[in-house]
């Protein structure tokens, strides 16, 4: 079993309710990843009988840091309409609200469809670059595989930059084929956009994460296991908070979810 | 009172409880503006006695189309940190749920800040523009001064554009102070960008809207009543949902708010 399903492994225990646990792999400094949490919170709703159509938007917030070991999510479907649906969604350890969300899905039809975004152009394929070292970093870097195009982190270590724009070809390591619940982890790879700014480490977490999902079940298969590229931004850093938005394109020009998150820092 | 004061009155009913209801300058063409939804979830929260510090996030989910008439809110404190506060919220009307939220309040401090992203220079002030007209427009229109110095959805009827980009000046018509409700209320008056793509109107609706404030209360009250700018673009559209985003600059250059929203549409 890949270790992204095997983090991903829900027990239902009642209506609304499933038992899971932190894994090892996906272990951050302090607990799990933040990308396991918010793929953790699409996949309640995934598996729910009661589910209707696919993801289309998806906010987790994190309400307290997540403890190693069991917790329980709790996925209601607060409302079902013809082709919509509205889901309040909840993590629980000991009893203790951990992370809050809601998610809308929906059955899509074909409509008009354009991307007005811009694929960075020009870059140098994941083949031609390095993979990341996850030398000296928390587990979870190891479940993924980074190539950096531009602004990476270790680069910008020490000195600092006038920008925060990442632009990173990931995926999971080892290959796994593209599913709404990889893809909402992958949203939340990018480093804190204010080391980037800083040129160094600091307290800093994210706080609550944004995503929609602009590409169908089909569109992620056609991606397989490939490389996607993500483009990292920040826009505003102010007294403990800034917010980074995040592009995530297949290498076929498809922008398949754009994110955006607020992350709490000390500095 | 000003109407936007009298479109937030909300009644205590109950502990976590408020009673309110539309009223008639914030309609829509069906049921009332998004933007003062958006506004009317945060103030619950904001009145509420348990309420600590300020506005970080905030996002709201379009669940159902609100009827004209009262509604009940829902706001409940999950989890209290010692300087964050998470806050799950829904609208209920005839028992049913009409809209969902998540707020994130926090107590700020003074840290390191810098805006990255960039206030488009060279615009006309507002005063040198004419307002926009809200002739056949549904009431909410006239709730705001607007005035277009770039991508206008006048000039795009009948023809379309290749870019969603608009650049409107903004403010409440009556003036009235800027505070965190009535920038959560302006993060949404910017029209679907379809429109401006495709040139006509046609049936959309924002689903779920997220709002990043960047500025701390006495930022938003050195804005005073003046025209704030709204940015704001589409970036995806794609099978009946397309995403916008939303930056508002005071005219001293404050990255006030940050937001984004994917929107339903039939085309």
């Amino acid at each position: 079993m890949h270790p992204f399903d095997d983090a991903l492994r829900l027990t239902p225990t009642a209506e609304d309710r499933y038992a899971g646990r932190t894994t090892a792999p996906y272990g951050n400094m302090v607990g799990p990843f933040g990308g396991i949490t918010n793929a953790l919170m699409l996949h309640a709703a995934m598996l729910h009988p009661a589910r209707l159509g696919d993801p289309i938007a998806l906010t987790v917030n994190f309400a307290a840091p997540v403890a190693d070991g069991e917790f329980e999510i709790v996925a209601r479907p607060a409302r079902t309409n013809r082709s919509t649906q509205h889901w309040q969604l909840e993590t629980l350890q000991q009893g203790q609200v951990i992370t809050t969300a809601t998610a809308v899905f929906a059955e899509r039809r074909v409509t008009w469809t354009d991307t007005e975004a811009t694929m960075p152009a020009g870059l140098p394929p994941p083949q031609a670059l390095p993979r990341m070292s996850a030398q000296n970093l928390p587990p979870w870097f190891r479940c993924y595989d980074m190539r950096v195009a531009a602004g990476g982190l270790t680069e910008t270590l020490g000195s600092g930059h006038t920008d925060s724009l990442s632009q990173i070809w990931v995926r999971d390591e080892p290959p796994r084929p593209l599913d709404f619940a990889s893809l909402a982890a992958i949203c939340d790879v990018f480093a804190p956009r204010v080391y980037l700014r800083l040129g160094r480490l600091l307290p800093a977490g994210t706080v609550s994460i944004t995503t929609y999902f602009h590409a169908g079940e089909s569109q992620l298969r056609e991606q397989g296991d490939r490389h996607l590229l993500g483009v990292a931004r920040g826009l505003g850093f102010r007294n403990g908070f800034f917010d980074q938005v995040a592009e995530i394109w297949g290498q076929d020009g498809q922008l398949l979810a754009t994110s955006t998150q607020i992350v709490y820092f000390r500095a």
